[in-house]
């Protein structure tokens, strides 16, 4: 399969690269660094970083910023941003993705844990998050083509405990190569309007 | 208790004004022809409103709007409508609100039933829907002075089978008057964080 990683040098999208690079082509995405450059938040820039790669059989999004702070001091900035690029960024990339995709591809999402398990903080993440995971099992439902759409929400990462473990006291953190395994479960598997929770 | 209710005259707010306004006073907002004017979608509107009506006991939202279109028929615009109205209106009110509300007071915000159960033309309504569930479950554990938040998430009502029946074969409409309960328990109650499904 030729598979567009989007956030292909986060934490995440190092370990699906890793599992779906093993057995697939993978075209690595991201705001810089990557084969592909798009920004989430620029629905324009991810139509332009996409036509030029022929058809795709998958596109993953391991991708989406959030604002960070107590829930008070979230600024109408930091909610807007959060809503530009984890929220509506992975949706349009959806839209605008499935034009590019074979019949019967598949598109999946990120959302993670804090969408039934918040955090102090995490307030933006969450209903990002919690959004995201609606929005697939509604795009399921519509999508043409035999298109299927998934979602693969994530535990804290093991990677990210430097900086995450103080809010994330007592979760269990996940390595990224397991929670690659939620990917390669939507990517290659045949399900659709699903959220495969590693956490 | 004193208890602002926007959205009132919609099919929601009508029900919830009945059920709440037997043993409470009851201040009506929303758009137009209530006693206080809002607009969910912007924020300085929503302070100017609150700012006369000293302080709170609660606040109920049952209003907010989305788009309504096949998934690959939504605009950008509508996608925009949708997360400004019904996910962020209702963030933007609570957070606003909360400023108003006294020690112990209580937000109850809207979701719906296509959270988990999305149907044709409802994915914005469902992306929006889930973006506040899990706001809730976020903002609860964070508001201060003992503010409770909830979430009532009804089915369709049996009110609006006359325009949305075709949307919504198979499931079972509820009357505005069951879905008030809801309401009834989120500001009666005692418990946060949680979402009511009145279905």
């Amino acid at each position: 399969m030729k598979i567009l990683v989007v956030g292909a040098h986060g934490t995440v999208g190092r370990g699906v690269v890793a599992e779906l690079g093993q057995r697939h082509e993978v075209i690595a995405a991201g705001r810089n660094g990557a084969d592909v450059t798009l920004d989430l938040a620029d629905p324009s820039s991810v139509r332009s970083a996409l036509a030029p790669l022929g058809q795709l059989d998958a596109i993953v999004s391991a991708a989406g910023q959030v604002g960070w702070a107590p829930l008070l001091d979230l600024t109408p900035e930091q909610w807007a941003f959060s809503v530009a690029n984890k929220l509506m960024g992975q949706v349009h990339l959806a839209l605008v993705g499935q034009q590019f995709l074979r019949d019967g591809g598949s598109i999946t999402l990120t959302s993670g844990v804090l969408v039934d398990q918040p955090v102090p903080c995490g307030a933006a993440a969450s209903l990002a998050n919690g959004g995201i995971e609606a929005f697939v099992r509604a795009a399921a439902i519509e999508l043409p083509r035999g298109i299927r759409i998934n979602a693969v929400s994530p535990g804290v990462l093991q990677e990210s405990m430097g900086d995450l473990g103080p809010f994330f006291r007592g979760f269990e953190p996940v390595p990224a190569a397991r929670v690659a395994l939620g990917y390669s479960r939507s990517v290659e598997g045949a399900e659709t309007g699903k959220v495969y929770a590693v956490q």
